[in-house]
């Protein structure tokens, strides 16, 4: 679809250059971290404050135009691809901390501010903004995908650390959500709603955020284990018995593999973990070693303890890093990147069907995740250009879905729907998608934001 | 209004002797905790499966007439009487232990189930369901109200501890939302949204809830200040140094000279801190140690140590006990309880103008809440049949709202809002009320679901 010639006009009057119609702009955000095809939007815009979000989806409303929310472009899924054309929405001119509250460990922010931003700016303050899904994401994308990752088995996801927002509805009206109260029993929860509504019910144009006390000591290690069952088994019993871990990661032997031949590391070819514990000096080596006894007696291998800043660091870097290592590893292939989540009793059991469904499928796929949140990815490295090989990637995400809500779990546990998943939600919410429709027509009813993702608004 | 006479047929038809149409019952169902007066409904139901509630609401949305959830009776706000009339869904025969998961720390239960029968049930398996308004509230009207309470400050509100649910809708169809996994980005947050929606929504049949393991230890203390800026500063102080807290709840001087009448204890006329911690018994003494250190530091004085189970319960039993203890010090005499929730560094401030409020308007308010989360209560005892005394706690009531508001908070931070807050929504909310409204009315077009609550339809 093209854009309407007067909402152009329109939005280039109350924008001036910070509305992009043509070039390089408009490719890099038809671009993203996934398999998606190059799908460049009509415009780009560069917002500055809530009040021109406001009137430039006013002015979109009117015109019938998409209004497509884009943060550090590093979503999975497809989300903020305009697959119909419009307006994509790229926040990073409202990057700032606008206010923090060390008292009350909040923080108020604009949506384009990154995570490592964030942190880099509240250093000195002793506090931190914990969330951690890998990528230098922004703080509004990681809203809009109720985002996670390797520190959510401590601190919780991000709806869990976001306490109020500020939304530009679809017909341009500002709302506020929630509040600097911890708590609320003030009627419907409006916060939960937009978080994970990957920009489809309302623009996030601000954030307060809960904070959290930098800890004081950080003890870390990896260990090797014979088998991905004794890995699960010893977070299970780590977990039972109370040890609070700030990170608990799993890598399988390919990751292993990769990482010796990309980082020159020389771990086993085996299944390992990746734990931090955060606390006091006392409390952190304590956790650490009632940790290594548990794992100890699963039968873990080679404990090494990660006792300088620097080795932490090296560990961490090497496990954010593993989805640019395992595309690396393979030159010039695309990734595909899974995302399940299941109740880590069926973990183990979930991740030896997904193998032998790799190999049938003969894919490349190392798997790693989450283990305390029973949550798991395997980046599938795909040849472009390859349909077939593409299919049956496809084939196996379908089987993944399936088996991820067959073991009562769900098809996306941080990566979220855009349109890469919106054809598997019947199958993990039935009627419930129904309902998702009824609250998008109502909050959305022209259609306007993020049109085709999450939901059917045909239904 | 009168029911449909064909409806109740047909409900008596479903229901045989478990739909109730006249006598003490009807009475019953039509009393609360609070100064709301007396208001039967048409019937009572008392449905023993899901099955049974969705034909119920069917029949009900066929007829239009008013379905109104009931739990134990316990709310605050007036959240479950039928003042448009219509049927009391009452849950007491959905009151099951469904399924225990140890290996996953979940449990699914029915509605009905109370906490303190679940935490029974519960003993033997090494588990606790954590949250504890009080009340023994059913779990179900925990999750229609967004309840919370003691231990929230450490294991977050019901919402925090709430997986998945099973809602019948109002046609009468059933869904499912959330999953076994700990977390999911797998579209809107229904699971958000229904918790807290009081019943407006649609009716919950099912709910499965994360548990925690009961800790190793417990450790508890008492302790006096001289005034409550100082017992902030604690709390403040030792949220900031991460010491983990599982309870931390003030009360006034007032209470304690209530407790000191009715209970026989011998607390000095002071605000007190009554703090608990969970752990190994090396944490939660250690804990507790370094919480003296910091109240000290602020000048508390008499800190008692519960150091037996015995003293514990009593503690525990006596600030459980607050409400009808402070209700019961002036015979014959109504609670209101007020329930505002501030970010923790306006608390004192907040807790000082409404004592000089209190003291203004001549009413008897003591205080007391859950200071970790800047949520307290004044519980106002107001004579039966005193008008005027009723409107100036209305005006209390009032200013404590617009204090919330101000002081970057909610009006509500754990009771709800029923019909008692409604009229404050619009406050707290601005237009962000009229999307509630919205989604209101695309969920439950015909408004039969606890009409009259939350939410003005007619916006």
């Amino acid at each position: 679809m093209m854009m309407d010639a007067t909402a152009l006009s329109e939005l280039s009057a109350l924008l001036g250059s910070r509305l992009i119609t043509a070039g390089g702009d408009l490719r890099s955000h038809g671009q993203n971290e996934s398999w998606f095809p190059e799908t460049p939007p009509d415009a780009v815009a560069y917002p500055e404050t809530t009040e021109e979000v406001s009137r430039l989806v006013a002015i979109c409303a009117r015109h019938g135009c998409p209004v497509v929310a884009w943060g550090a472009g590093t979503s999975l899924e497809g989300h903020a691809l305009a697959f119909d054309g419009g307006v994509v929405v790229d926040f990073a001119r409202m990057n700032r901390v606008l206010e923090v509250r060390p008292g009350d460990m909040q923080v108020v922010v604009q949506p384009g501010i990154t995570r490592e931003a964030l942190n880099a700016e509240l250093r000195a303050t002793g506090l931190m903004f914990p969330v951690d899904p890998g990528a230098n994401a922004s703080i509004g994308g990681m809203a809009g995908t109720r985002a996670s990752g390797t520190t959510t088995v401590r601190y919780g996801t991000v709806r869990d650390n976001i306490l109020a927002l500020e939304v530009v509805l679809a017909d341009g009206r500002v709302i506020r959500t929630g509040s600097g109260a911890r708590k609320s029993a003030a009627g419907y929860d409006l916060t939960g709603l937009f978080v994970g509504s990957e920009g489809t019910l309302g623009l996030i144009t601000e954030l307060t955020l809960r904070l959290h006390g930098q800890p004081e000591a950080i003890s870390a290690a990896v260990c090797a284990f014979p088998d991905f069952a004794a890995a699960v088994d010893t977070v299970i019993a780590t977990i039972q018995s109370g040890i609070p871990m700030a990170r608990i990661e799993f890598v399988d032997e390919t990751v292993a593999r990769i990482f010796n031949a990309q980082a020159g590391t020389a771990f086993p070819e085996l299944p390992h973990l990746m734990v931090e514990f955060h606390g006091s000096d006392a409390s952190a080596a304590e956790d650490a070693r009632r940790f290594g006894e548990v794992a100890e007696s699963f039968g873990a291998l080679g404990f090494d303890w990660a006792s300088t800043t620097e080795d932490r660091n090296r560990l961490w870097r090497m496990r954010h890093g593993a989805y640019r290592t395992c595309i690396a590893s393979r030159p010039g292939c695309m990734g595909m990147v899974t995302d399940i989540c299941v109740p880590i009793s069926r973990l183990a059991e979930a991740v030896a069907e997904t193998r032998a469904d790799i190999a049938e499928l003969e894919l490349v796929g190392p798997i790693l995740g989450h283990v305390g949140d029973g949550n798991f990815h395997a980046i599938l490295l795909l040849e472009r250009d390859n349909p077939e090989e593409l299919a049956r990637a496809k084939t196996l995400t379908r089987r993944l879905a399936e088996r991820a809500v067959r073991l009562g779990g769900t098809v996306t546990g941080e990566h979220g729907v855009g349109v890469g998943k919106k054809g598997l939600m019947p199958l993990e919410h039935g009627e419930a998608w129904e309902v998702m429709a009824r609250i998008k027509r109502a909050l959305d009813p022209d259609g306007i934001l993020n049109p085709g993702k999450v939901v059917e608004v045909s239904q």
